[in-house]
């Protein structure tokens, strides 16, 4: 018997359909490019991921009505945007691995890296120049230059225990969420559904973004429960401020709180204060208190989807809304 | 008396007219950034430079018709994309100085650096896409991924002593002559000029590109007259291979010329040896023969310019020619 729940069900389906077609459009055009730029793109590529904003642009594009293969170029236009951040990212956070696979940087080189992301970047410029649409530019650049500044700002925070819960969401918003909503709207657009449906689909990956991320932040202090029963704890340990840490010494005494907020500030805590420090967060259920955030978010995307016309890619899109919350991964 | 040749009059004088509308330009573009991100990029646009990018697409566009202030925004957008491209470099090269001044990955961090590379692409494409014209998007898409190839192959000869005159010419247009080419042909797109006269702005830029490049690579090897009186060699010492030094290799008997490039790729020439290098380089005149090759390159775009309408500009067009091919640092 098949077990699977039908929300997941459904995106199975979708994903069996369109995942090689998506991959076969990269791997055609990263083909073409220069084989001295080819290795580290076609690396990080290959590394697969969820393609989940391809995935996206596909689904707001055809839930609108947008005819055939019309949406593939835009649609991998997002991966290649995703995938040069990370290219640029794994330089930056001095990753050795990216998707369990050695990142590009070390296998390729710094340079060759830097450079890789730049072509990645102006190739989905070329492509989604190509449908003859300037807004559609527009609306992605201004998500890359969104992108970087909220990278930039978490970084500027790393260890800044005055971080707000505002800030940090703006943070998240920035460095995840718009590229979500471009990827939506920008679908919304290439199927000519005007201004309202645009605005919905902007919502809808807007919302879906922060509740992504913010997900993505509840799991790091979460067992997971086929490996070693701890959590991973990365964001502490890298001195990154999420919902949960924030919750945590929120729920602290102030004379606990200011002592231990000047040992994390100074990276100086021990692993056993750290081991202690999860264990806490468990406890107090801060990363279910992070999810239920991230459900708030996700309600108001589906209210937005709302106004989507009644197509089977609505349902679709009101499943990943469901994957997001509940991954577990 | 005023001893200026005519034709650095000439430039002189439109530079006088344009530098400051290019600097406010792209000082208000800049100031509208997130303040996260805005200061690597001021830094790096405010060490100056020549300009020559956004000058040619300023010229191309009004030699051939464009009325009144449509060019800024493009011509500041090639600033911004050969400014992106600095940003990057400089962290490639691991520079510690760009125009003299500390380079910005020095001052902001590499992180920080590299991320405001990635919104100064960005900023540019946004620019560009309010024109209305995507082929612009996509020629410039196109000129970052040739330059970025460009780069990554110059990386990937570093002592390589096999380098052909040929496989170097490609490098140098990949690096330097495909930006030139995108903002002359951008230039001559918005003044609605037509496949042919596209063509020739395309092959002016391309031609001229190609010709200052050279030029940069044979100062590399002329003693400046203002400091020490030695050449900088710093290609030399990079393990850059050049056409002076290519013509250096190649003028040598065979046995000493394997033994050369043998210590060459080894990185093992010794101070003496590399500054016997710079002085044979000269007492052979392979920088001047360096600039002769330019110039005829130079020659391949002055008939390019032919094709363009008799206007003031098409003149400036000219005398920079003149002046890349003279220039002495």
């Amino acid at each position: 018997m098949d077990n699977t729940p039908p929300m997941q069900k459904i995106i199975a389906l979708y994903l069996e359909r369109e995942l090689p077609r998506i991959n076969a459009f990269l791997q055609a055009e990263t083909d073409r490019l220069d084989e001295s730029v080819r290795p580290p793109i076609q690396h990080v590529l290959a590394a697969g991921g969820k393609r989940l904003r391809p995935l996206l642009t596909l689904l707001a594009a055809r839930a609108l009505g947008a005819e055939g293969d019309k949406a593939y170029p835009l649609a991998c236009s997002l991966e290649m945007l995703h995938s040069a951040t990370l290219l640029h990212d794994d330089i930056l956070d001095e990753a050795d691995l990216r998707r369990g696979r050695k990142s590009a940087h070390i296998v390729f080189g710094r340079s060759e890296t830097i450079l890789a992301g730049d072509v990645l970047l102006a190739l989905a410029n070329r492509l989604v120049a190509d449908y003859g649409q300037p807004r559609l530019t527009a609306i992605l650049s201004e998500a890359i230059m969104r992108t970087a500044a909220g990278e930039v700002k978490e970084i500027a925070n790393v260890r800044n225990t005055e971080l707000t819960n505002e800030a940090y969401l703006d943070i998240i918003t920035g460095k995840t969420a718009y590229l979500f909503q471009a990827a939506c709207e920008c679908g919304a657009i290439i199927a000519g559904s005007g201004p309202e449906i645009e605005q919905a689909a902007h919502d809808y990956g807007l919302y879906l973004g922060i509740a992504f991320q913010l997900v993505d932040d509840a799991l790091d202090y979460v067992s997971p429960s086929d490996v070693s029963g701890k959590p991973s704890g990365g964001d502490l340990r890298e001195g990154k401020l999420t919902l949960p840490l924030i919750g945590y010494f929120n729920s602290l005494p102030a004379d606990r709180r200011a002592e231990l907020e000047a040992r994390f500030r100074d990276n100086a805590l021990s692993e056993v204060e750290t081991a202690a420090i999860l264990d806490e967060i468990t406890r107090l259920g801060l990363a279910d208190r992070t999810r239920e955030a991230a459900g708030k978010y996700a309600e108001r995307a589906r209210e937005a989807l709302r106004s989507f016309p009644d197509r089977p890619e609505r349902e679709v899109l009101d499943a990943i809304l469901h994957y997001v919350l509940a991954r577990q991964k």
